[in-house]
């Protein structure tokens, strides 16, 4: 007898609107103390106290942000929580309800709504984000997933783009341009299997990369760490873009210019061999490449001590006066002024 | 000599996604105190100090929920804020914020996305709300618009969909139907466009109906109304799928039954004339129509002298015991079962 592979496949007109979402949201717990009204009303209600809530959105798009041939559904429902709780965290806050507005073409199964379902529940629940509402419709080609996150904070501890001063240190936390050749990595795989379906991919010398692009994590440890370490940032930012985009973010809202060093810039050891095995220049990916989700941010030149010996900090540079310019200082000390190439300017030119 | 119709037409890729978000949020202007921060970060800050903040998100997208052929894009924009203003409406709360993110294919020009940001500007200063981050992504197909409400409101005043008890009066706002039967109109006359593209409409006859269609209102005057008469709806939700269904959510919610009155549903008399015109039942429209953006609401019996004299407001049936069932009584006095029937049943019926 053959094998149905189909199953499973139940279809979303069956279940209506209403009982999709009843369906699809029933595992969302409330953990958050500010909490007070989750799903099931007109709209969610709050209560920060005395704290500021922090708010930050994204839409997502198949074929623009995501390609459903490599991401898995659970994957990609992860990474969509994550890059919104990226965003609190880049504030110095801490993220605490999310809301999930998703649209699908009647091609997808609620089986893969699903799939991607217990992907945001497994992100919410790991960041200790509550999923407090949303909406569920369809679409006329493809899956759209749009994330509002929401966080509090004390008012003295929310950091800005704009603070950042000259002779302030810059620093990234983690190694940046991971994610990004994890891509590149997914999408020669694509086409070897578009050549030949039955090709069994062998990615044992990529795991760290494909890592990185298929499940990054946000850099929420950041905000808990630097206040033990006793330091105040004076302006922040997440690498989704690319490193030298963030740091031209810094610098044009805080009015300074930077020296940026070549060779304190953070890699993988993995990411130095596929390089070469790419032959791409290593400096030009951990510039360009994003999706990386770790934080970027300045301090003053005094707390220099307090943050020197921590493996999940590198100072990579130092701010200067805004008519000094922007710049990268390279391994043969050449100064060469930093340009913003985020990694779709990247992927236009590939 | 030839006019040149695409003079005004800027290449969105020419501006690039800094520039273009930089372009079309620079005339939202900050008015509410709650807003510590706005567009510019990596989030916005709000402080909602003794107040709570009430959230609510809505996923709009081109084919499945608005037909750009009759709906011009400045109307689009300034529905898209409505109906998710009227979310906040009707948790009883007043709007202050919003998120707006918008995705669309290269085939929209600049000017196409200042038009929409024209009616998005238009509604947050005619309902005072800041508008205080977003995202702007191209998309594959179409215009995808994302957007999240949030309000505030003293904790006592927010009123849910389950707060309804046996025996408190069902009360709506405004009329119904004139909406759906505005879109109705607006697809006749598509369709004869479609026959003879010279042909002139003549809509006088439909104005308000098409007024309601493409300009809908958010009962943000409610909250006042109610406040200043004293009475407290125990159970509130907004008229977006249509009567029967919205009156279904309350009840199921609330764990009580209804009689509705169908003598008493306030209609238009426009819509009347329209109804006959178009040989359709007019209590079925008034049921079934969607996006009136007016709000149901219940309150105490012991209420109804504060209310009654009151041109606004429409006291359209009782809320029973749960064992006695959701119904609608005729003209005729007939008892008949109230069925969840919202607008795009309706439509995949005709």
């Amino acid at each position: 007898m053959l094998e149905d592979k189909n199953q499973k496949r139940t279809s979303l007109s069956d279940l209506g609107e209403f009982g999709l979402i009843e369906h699809l949201t029933k595992h969302f717990a409330v953990n958050q103390s500010s909490t007070l009204k989750s799903i099931g009303d007109d709209a969610a209600v709050l209560d920060f106290g005395n704290k500021k809530a922090v708010v930050s959105t994204d839409l997502l798009i198949e074929g623009v942000h995501f390609d459903l041939s490599y991401m898995p559904l659970k994957h990609l429902g992860y990474k969509a929580v994550v890059a919104n709780v990226s965003d609190i965290c880049a504030m110095n806050a801490t993220p605490t309800q999310i809301t999930v507005s998703i649209a699908v073409s009647n091609r997808f199964p609620l089986e893969a709504l699903e799939e991607l379902f217990e992907g945001i529940t497994l992100a919410s629940k790991l960041y200790n984000v509550d999923v407090i509402g949303g909406d569920t419709t369809s679409s006329q080609k493809g899956l759209i997933i749009s994330i509002t996150a929401i966080g509090e904070a004390n008012l003295e501890d929310i950091t800005y783009r704009n603070g950042a001063n000259a002779n302030d240190l810059l620093v990234v936390t983690g190694d940046v341009g991971a994610a990004y050749m994890g891509l590149q990595v997914l999408e020669r795989e694509k086409q070897v299997f578009q050549v030949n379906p039955n090709n069994q991919p062998d990615l044992e010398n990529y795991t760290y990369l494909i890592e990185r692009q298929l499940k990054p994590e946000a850099r929420k440890d950041i905000k808990e760490l630097l206040e033990k370490l006793e330091v105040k940032p004076t302006s922040m930012i997440d690498i989704s873009d690319g490193l030298s985009s963030e740091i031209l973010h810094l610098c044009k809202q805080s009015g300074v210019g930077c020296n940026l060093y070549e060779e304190k810039i953070p890699v993988d050891p993995q990411l130095i061999d596929v390089c070469e095995e790419f032959n791409i220049d290593i400096t030009t990916i951990a510039l360009s490449g994003g999706e990386d989700y770790e934080l970027l941010f300045t301090i003053k030149m005094e707390d220099f001590d307090k943050i020197k010996a921590n493996p999940n900090l590198t100072v990579i540079g130092h701010m200067t006066e805004e008519k000094e310019g922007m710049h990268l200082i390279t391994r043969a000390t050449t100064k060469i002024p930093l340009k913003a190439r985020g990694w779709n300017a990247l992927q236009n030119e590939a």
